[in-house]
């Protein structure tokens, strides 16, 4: 099962300048393809899948797992059958499966009793704690934010980013004083205005920024996320929704980013008449689980503007776009806003979820954003040796490289199967293309699953693409031969 | 540095009878008593929190910790101080610092795989992840709630308990239909009743319940974790004030009781009126931030008939009251509740979020109480040999024993200091006592921990003990005499 190179010549070069770590690495067991030796789900999944029943609501598990077993690109379930993944646990696996430097990155004691002694980061962090900050995360930042809070999960990296942006908001309507009227004091232990204002975080049809009641307030992507939650009433404006080919469709798409970031500031004035006066707004870099909807570097320039203009907060949730899958290691980079965004929230790929900031979003007294936990030590160890592997290996370049293989073989698919599939977009391996409707999406991602593909719906027509950051271009050929099979197959 | 047991006749039975594991521990290298060797906070303290404050607001962090020196009881920063812990993380060390048992959980090759391939638990579980919440959770769950959703801490645990309890209100509104209505489908999607019902959860004053919106929305500790968010016009009851000590005040404490109850009924019946119907009701079995409030036996009996009059779920939260230091696995076994409660919420000490819950609470679909990662195997790998030294070594019989020498002693201390504390309290070893103003009150804390000892304040008087659960008599008699040497130099 040794694995094999199958090199073209555009991408034996960037391998080449990986250095060793990415030979160390082709040396791993990867299976040579997929593998698939039962029906799909087996009959061990279906069997676990009754017993988990029997403890909760299992209705969306997909498959049981041998994590002993998966290696690389490759997910083994408890079946035996071997899956490229171009899935990733929801795009939250950076370098794949068993990663020797994951695997050994316990083995120093040190790093082991960071992991099993974790504090209340907040109150009683480790002394190594703000080099960890100053060194694993903070070379990372998007440019001009420097500032960093960790959280534990995407949702409360957004939850907390919100409550950052109305803090700001409010300082600077106290005209920066920090003290507070023995008003707001009373009235926010009753959950009314002053002390619990009446602000509010604008967000777009399609997002998605997590469960918890304030993210899923800003949530928009699809009723089951939403039913019979409470909601506050907070602003919703479009966001684009693109002609493709992009180049076929440029003068159209720029009249779509008109469209609706005309909307967005009527929405605002509106709110603000209202008294619901909007202190941010959130955006994806690209709409991941709505449906995989991007939108022009000019349109966030001018959402930026738009922003500055009404005092409001810019938070760009790269939860999902965010370390490296885009082929920069902010996809917001793709868009070179005329200055910083103020808050950029992370987790998944990044295994801790956190949040940077413009320094004036700095909250101007402790225990405002807090908890117990405040983030993990742990995922901030192994977090080190991800980025490490990224730089050294250069996985962004190979993103780059992989990403062309990719979208240039989705484009060619779409034209030889136009009336299946359409729409091909996105950046770096982050891509997706539409089924011509639901159903015809639905069963080509079932039937990619069968033929020993993992890849993930979202939105109502996509199947989108979100492997690690160790796909090569040899793993984008078994991608493209098993999904034109699958395609001819329909 | 080796240990040396200084028992008491009343304390060496419930040690011996712990076996070979209480033994072992026995032979870590505790100190032998707390050692402060500079000013606290120490100079290395305090240049690190220079650090720190250059990248997040750090006015919460009290000390630097060296956690490869902490061990078992005793926390040692990074001045070389040795501090007695009774204060454990805001209540979150279940084992002390650097136990055997979790430093060699990651020896075995299978757990370590399933700490680093992180999955998106509610789609790609691994194939022993039914097992794991069969054989580590369910054999602790409250009698009764034979369903558990994990989560990843103690805000998104009630979080998505409310998510939980409203599902189920509007699915018990629906008649049991699981169909909805293109009303409903259409208004969630811009946060608008019936599809974003204006339900509710009733809180009590003093609750901490955690910082997320809908969690945030329940607290009602203090006004710093509340000011400047955005809030659900939810109720909020007051929680019985007890005078002490008990004994001499049981008639006028159960009017208060009644007194509250009275008011829950009113609130509730004018928030069903209002068209605000109240799904649920949240209260923690102590109210361990707003200030280590107990309540009766009598007084949970009589809320939980109310939740059943009035169609209510009754949450009750043991984020931090759960996983033994009350002196049962869970607070709330302490009040023989005619049934069991409808969900049970925790964090902390059990290292993963989480809550049980009876089956009829079961979302009757898939994705709605989801999130990408739903917990930590790796969290549970260490619950489950927390869970095992706790039975093994009788750790609850433990915090029993150590509990009433902790709280003997402070009934003693609070008779000879009566003009400084008063008003002790509590359960096992989650014990509390009073400062007679809050000056007083900062100034005890303060003064402990120059002396050796870490405490927590809470509420408005409260200093609060929450050692871990190998905290042991002889450990209590060093918190009594530096607490007694503290109020002398008061």
């Amino acid at each position: 099962m040794l694995i094999q190179f199958v090199l073209t010549k555009k991408s034996i070069l960037p391998l080449i300048s990986m250095g060793s770590r990415a030979l160390s690495m082709a040396k791993a067991q990867e299976p040579l393809k997929p593998s698939i030796k039962t029906a799909v789900p087996g009959p061990k999944t279906k069997q676990l899948q009754q017993e988990l029943e029997a403890l909760q609501q299992a209705g969306a598990v997909q498959l049981f797992a041998d994590y002993d077993k998966s290696i690389g690109n490759y997910f083994v379930d408890v079946d035996g059958n071997e899956f490229l993944d171009a899935f990733t646990q929801i795009s939250s696996v950076p370098l794949g499966y068993n990663h020797p430097e994951l695997l050994s990155a316990f083995d120093n004691q040190h790093n082991l009793k960071a992991l099993i002694n974790r504090p209340a980061l907040g109150v009683f962090p480790s002394g190594d704690w703000p080099d960890k900050l100053k060194y694993v995360l903070m070379p990372h930042a998007p440019r001009g934010l420097n500032n960093i809070s960790t959280m534990m999960c995407g949702s409360c990296s957004n939850e907390n980013a919100y409550k950052a942006v109305m803090i700001w908001f409010r300082t600077k309507q106290r005209g920066g004083s920090l003290d507070f009227t023995p008003e707001e004091l009373n009235s926010c232990m009753v959950n009314q205005p002053p002390g619990s204002p009446d602000l509010t975080i604008l967000s777009f049809e399609g997002g998605f920024h997590g469960r918890t009641f304030g993210a899923l307030t800003t949530t928009r992507s699809k009723p089951i996320h939403k039913l019979d939650c409470p909601a506050f009433d907070w602003p919703v404006a479009p966001f684009p929704r693109y002609k493709y080919p992009l180049s076929e469709f440029q003068s159209e798409n720029q009249i779509e980013d008109y469209k609706c970031l005309e909307q967005v500031e009527d929405i605002v004035q509106q709110y603000n008449l209202k008294g619901k006066s909007v202190a941010g707004v959130i955006v994806e870099p690209i709409q991941s689980e709505g449906g995989d909807y991007e939108a022009s570097p000019e349109f966030f320039q001018l959402l930026q503007g738009i922003c500055k203009k009404w005092g409001m907060a810019l938070i760009i949730d790269e939860v999902q776009t965010g370390c490296g899958p885009t082929g920069k290691m902010w996809c917001h980079e793709h868009f070179d806003l005329p200055s910083p965004p103020d808050v950029v929230t992370f987790s998944k790929k990044m295994l801790t979820g956190g949040f940077y900031y413009h320094c004036e979003l700095r909250a101007p007294q402790p225990y405002r954003i807090f908890n117990t936990w405040m983030g993990d030590p742990g995922k901030l160890i192994l977090l080190e040796r991800v980025l490490e592997v990224i730089q050294k290996e250069n996985l962004i370049g190979l993103v780059n490289e992989t990403g062309k293989v990719l979208k240039c073989g989705l484009h060619q698919l779409e034209r030889e199967h136009s009336a299946l599939i359409n729409s091909v977009r996105g950046r770096g391996t982050f891509l997706a293309y539409n089924g011509c409707n639901v159903e015809v999406r639905d069963k080509i991602n079932n039937n990619l699953k069968k033929n020993g593909v993992l890849g993930g719906v979202c939105g109502e027509l996509a199947i989108r693409l979100r492997p690690s950051l160790i796909f090569q271009p040899k793993h984008a050929e078994i991608y493209l031969d098993t999904l034109r099979k699958t395609l001819k197959e329909m």
